[in-house]
């Protein structure tokens, strides 16, 4: 049997959104680019950032010939109406509170890259309350996401446990190939060092990801189990062999990245085990989700998420989202599904009932 | 570096959703043994079909002895307060349609797995504006879900496409071993027919996937493609040698299975492929996603997901998830992220800020 079917599409208006960017570094940048490509969704007020190296920077030289003939900006210019700024200056949440309270205040919405904000009760639940306060008084949304934390160990592996009847253990491992990425990146996993240096890093928490234990959380809130503790372990990752990247050159016994685990338990009992593992030339890349339980479940997306194409992808579908949900401080997990900036088309068959 | 961290745990206050389920063939009982299992969440109030075989059966005959001392009622009771109708009866908008209606005017939200409710536009756009504004009016929401259409061939290609900044072409490959399960299912997909009344029946379209158009067109849809064609094509799987399972015996070269496919295109351009396999003994069965764009995407789940468990998940995940939506008529795309039935935990370190 074959049948070819005709349809009619409708778009539905949607209204281009404005917006600001506040930080730009590799992230920053990025979601510029991304914001510019899709100029039918939004559109670019400004680019803020405090450096003295950026402040009067065209934006045109950072982001491209499509970028508005302004400079970078040290504020945010005040808006017309309805707008959203994008804040990917810092990890901290209490580094980025004060951002955010401005923001607010002058009617921005703020979708943020802040690690910490991905699920804020966990460090400083009387913060996010006020924070949450705020908005709602404002009448705008906060929500902080990305690839990690806010989609592929904490997000994605829930959605996913949408299919079991019941679960009883939640496994993720997120392996990335840290060769490929940029050099700040692979400072930043500790390429390089000895593995004393790492471990005096480790201990100050001047290494490591931020976020894996705001995911095990976030996880463990939307499965609704009551963990009461977590364990953190972060082990450098040695190179076996000498290792050249476009920008380190590591020998042989040095380390060449990381590998952080957080495993969340209740009562003595492992729920949540997140596996990190970010290194030069790592095996098998990958994001692999397995739960046990009625049915069980094993996701693979081969090679992995991408990291920094997917950052500013997540932060751009979180701005299309947060659109319409009410005023407050929201989790990525209480957007609707995901859709594409672009706007929705309703499809019907042309002879369909209308 | 290793680290224990304690938390505390503050399970959030939610009341017991009040249920009825509309339909007591397999779906709405293993629906109605998820939901007693979930006591916590739910609370069954009736169980309602209208085949002479059921009615005045006793509810715990049918889903064990967790359910209340009632028989199985020809028509839902009048809610007390806020509840929750799950509709399972037929997989038609049109046949669905009257009992909707009635349900919103007794005061009920309706969850259903009727499949072309999944994205109503599709086949009857005004049928579905007149149940959107009856929702409206009633103060209630409407939501067509399930695993297939719901989940597996729609929303979640769409949510992996969350992490691409561009998007030029999305394949879903479903492949189902039927061989796993129920007597009906297996009869459904042509087992034992020859490929001529196989063929007779998918022109008169008694036989195949219901929801697969709709599913190419809720994706479309969310991507803010304007497809002008959807072709559908159905062919059956024969037996490369004799078949037997508990319910059939099929010989070489009879219909053993369905290749059901729907490709999605926009001048002239391919832009969406939906391909689903369900036959006796598949081979590697999975749901895979390849995603074209930037970045590409390539997701696996292997052995798929299991059919008839993830239905009941889905439709209890998506009646949790529109306790918070305004009332009307809604995709399954348009709720927020699942989470489980149980309770909320806000969780926070013991040493954080409150």
């Amino acid at each position: 049997m074959e049948r070819r079917l005709t349809l009619r599409a409708r778009p539905a208006r949607a209204a281009r959104q404005k917006v600001v960017i506040i930080g730009l570094g590799p992230i920053g940048v990025e979601l510029g680019k991304l914001v510019l490509s899709q100029d039918a969704s939004f559109q670019l007020l400004a680019g803020v950032d405090l450096s003295p190296q950026l402040v009067g920077t065209p934006l045109r030289r950072l982001l491209g010939p499509q970028a508005p003939s302004t400079s970078v900006r040290e504020t945010a210019p005040a808006p017309r109406g309805e707008a959203l700024a994008f804040l990917t200056t810092t990890s901290s949440l209490r580094g980025a509170a004060p951002s955010i309270l401005a923001l607010l205040n002058q009617g921005y919405h703020v979708v943020s890259s802040t690690e910490e904000l991905s699920y804020p009760a966990l460090r400083a639940p009387r913060l996010a309350a006020r924070l949450d306060r705020a908005a709602r008084r404002a009448g705008r949304c906060i929500v902080g996401t990305g690839i990690n934390p806010g989609f592929a160990m904490d997000v994605w592996p829930v959605i996913l446990a949408s299919n079991s009847q019941s679960l009883e253990h939640v496994q993720v491992h997120r392996v990335v190939d840290a060769s490929q990425r940029r050099g700040p990146l692979q400072r930043k996993i500790g390429s390089g060092l000895t593995a004393a240096q790492f471990e005096a890093l480790a201990r100050e928490g001047k290494i490591g990801h931020v976020g894996l234990v705001e995911s095990c959380a976030h996880v463990a809130d939307l499965l609704g189990w009551p963990l009461d503790r977590v364990q953190e372990t972060l082990v450098p990752k040695l190179a076996p062999r000498r290792l050249r990247t476009d920008h380190f050159d590591v020998p042989s016994g040095r380390v060449c990245g990381i590998h952080h685990r957080a495993v969340g338990s209740q009562g003595g009992h492992e729920r949540i085990v997140l596996d990190l593992q970010m290194y030069l030339e790592a095996e098998n890349p990958r994001d692999e989700v397995h739960l046990r339980g009625k049915p069980s479940l094993h996701c693979t997306v081969h090679g992995g998420f991408h990291g920094d194409l997917t950052t500013a992808s997540q932060l751009v579908s979180a701005a299309v989202r947060l659109w319409s949900m009410p005023p407050g401080l929201h989790l990525a997990s209480e957007l609707p599904a995901p859709r594409r900036p672009a706007r929705r088309v309703q499809l019907a068959f042309s002879d369909a009932d209308s």
